[in-house]
């Protein structure tokens, strides 16, 4: 394999999506700069279409499947942004068939808006199942087009383009950028970021942040080979459950991140707690964990200025209701008495 | 009085906010459009610095304020997103001193956002406090500046601008709004409303929309004069509780609006489940009222294309867990079971 996307393919995917993309200008809150004692930028990519950053790179792969292919239909595995996504534009690109496969525990507003958009969903057990027999079979089976959710140059060139704008947006406001932070399960995400970044901005140092009970790319980077952990491990970071990292994500990576950090599910929590009360945003857990990674300490930022990627918003109301509650809250709420 | 500012005062106003504000392009959602029967476009005024449209009008006023006018400080007499964004406003143009007047019962987040921006605050009882006497008292004994909340040309015009920027977006995709709805309660954002659209899209109806309990707007309109509601009326519309409609905001309303309506406490809450559900936007309950509304079909949209802003987001965390249970959930939740 070679290493992934260059600039050129990353500036080519941040043209074609740009028609179908929200400007997602980067956030500051004084209180959260005030908090870590830096500076905090983020880049808030659950205002896109569908809710994630995943609408990039499956844009960036779909729309330019030939006739053939659209006619003959498209497939993908995914905890559910990356399934949305390519149900989204595959729609869009006129696909025949699209063919979505979702584990049976993912949140009902993913698979109820995947299915809104045309597609057919078909459940596995993730924990038991051999995920890579199921894509073959449907993939082979039934001769669709399948559509990887991180391991494909076009998606992860597709991805890149969140920290393409980054970099962009900082160089116009003259700022630069200490550090870039992302979530990290299949590496698709932290992957093209640290391309596009390489390229951009170079002495930016490049963090992956994933949850504690699947911290593969961690393990994975210390055993130089590609490791995979028990999908047994519990966390409320439905999207970022890859037993392994990718392929080719994890070649890039590899030779690219500055450090990669675990983070719990509290952090998730603090992640969102932060986006709802400093931007009025909703995040899913998967979404708030880089976030809430920096807010803990996990990474150095006293004194820097740091972006961070607020990956996806797709979390069922009720499950969100229930985690803020779970949250640390203020000790001393405000009152006035006067 | 005049009828309030003209259409070159509020592009004025625009030029003048052009730098502070964050651009709130249009969100739109099939779902949504599905439901109604026609096509809605949101305008996010939550995302703003200080989470509400209310920086438009207190920046555009304040920014204005003579070096001797900004020496004697300023004062504000708010539910809340008012006293807010005047404390951003006085702080960043450099005033000496600001006070706000709120009610002791103005949600914990308000409170403490204001108060981090320095001002003093100054509580009162909402529902006994002669609110008149108490802004002559602070603003003649101490000196102040007051800047009203809406009863004032420039802060209608600065809230104006809100429909300015959804006339001239509309404009640029060939979109022609039929109908335009927003919250009312002083009368500001609707009147400011009013006077863009009659300049730059006469044909678009202007509707308010207030809380049930708190309907001085319709009640004056029927009157034909100014009237005044019971502070004891039951809302969580907490920004939406004004007695009566502000003496120039109702001279411009009583001629431009096409209709006023009266929306539950239960439309707010489907208006802020939709924000959250449809574009991961938190709402307060003030903010999604005319969402809700017409969600619920209190006006006629079916067919038509309508815009309405989602005026506000600053809600305390627990309250909105706890009103978001409240809400209608889904009948029949959707599970895989294959």
């Amino acid at each position: 394999m070679t290493g992934g996307p260059d600039i050129r393919e990353i500036e080519d995917a941040a043209g074609r999506l740009a028609p179908i993309l929200r400007k997602t200008t980067l956030f500051e809150s004084e209180r959260l700069n005030a908090q870590i004692g830096g500076r905090l930028l983020v880049k808030a990519e659950t205002l896109q279409p569908t809710g994630s950053f995943k609408i990039r790179g499956a844009w960036n792969r779909i729309s330019r499947l030939s006739a053939d292919s659209l006619s003959r239909g498209v497939l993908a595995l995914s905890s559910g942004n990356h399934g949305l996504a390519v149900a989204w534009a595959a729609r869009r690109a006129g696909a025949r068939r699209i063919v979505v496969l979702m584990p049976v525990d993912a949140p009902r507003t993913k698979i109820e808006q995947t299915r809104a958009f045309g597609a057919e969903i078909v459940a596995y057990d993730r924990r038991k199942a051999d995920r890579n027999a199921l894509v073959a079979q449907w993939r082979d089976g039934q001769g669709l087009v399948y559509i990887p959710a991180f391991d494909d140059p076009q998606v992860i060139a597709g991805a890149a383009t969140v920290a393409y704008e980054i970099a962009e947006e900082a160089a116009a406001s003259h700022i630069a950028i200490d550090l870039f932070a992302a979530a990290c399960s299949g590496g698709g995400l932290i992957a093209g970021s640290a391309l596009a970044l390489r390229a951009l901005s170079p002495a930016t140092e490049i963090w992956g942040v994933e949850p504690e009970a699947y911290d593969d790319t961690a393990q994975s980077l210390a055993a130089g080979e590609r490791v995979a952990v028990s999908a047994s491990g519990k966390t409320i970071c439905d999207a970022l459950l890859s037993l392994t990292p990718g392929e080719l994500t994890f070649t890039i990576n590899r030779k690219s991140l500055s450090g990669i950090v675990g983070a719990s599910d509290d952090d998730a929590r603090a992640g969102m707690k932060a986006a709802f009360e400093e931007f009025g945003l909703v995040a899913e857990p998967s979404g708030a964990l880089a976030l809430g990674a920096i807010l803990a300490g996990r990474m150095d930022v006293k004194g820097r200025t740091a972006a961070v990627v607020l990956s996806g918003r797709n979390v069922d109301l009720d499950l969100y209701r229930r985690e803020m509650a779970d949250s640390a809250l203020d000790p001393s709420p405000e009152r006035l008495t006067g």
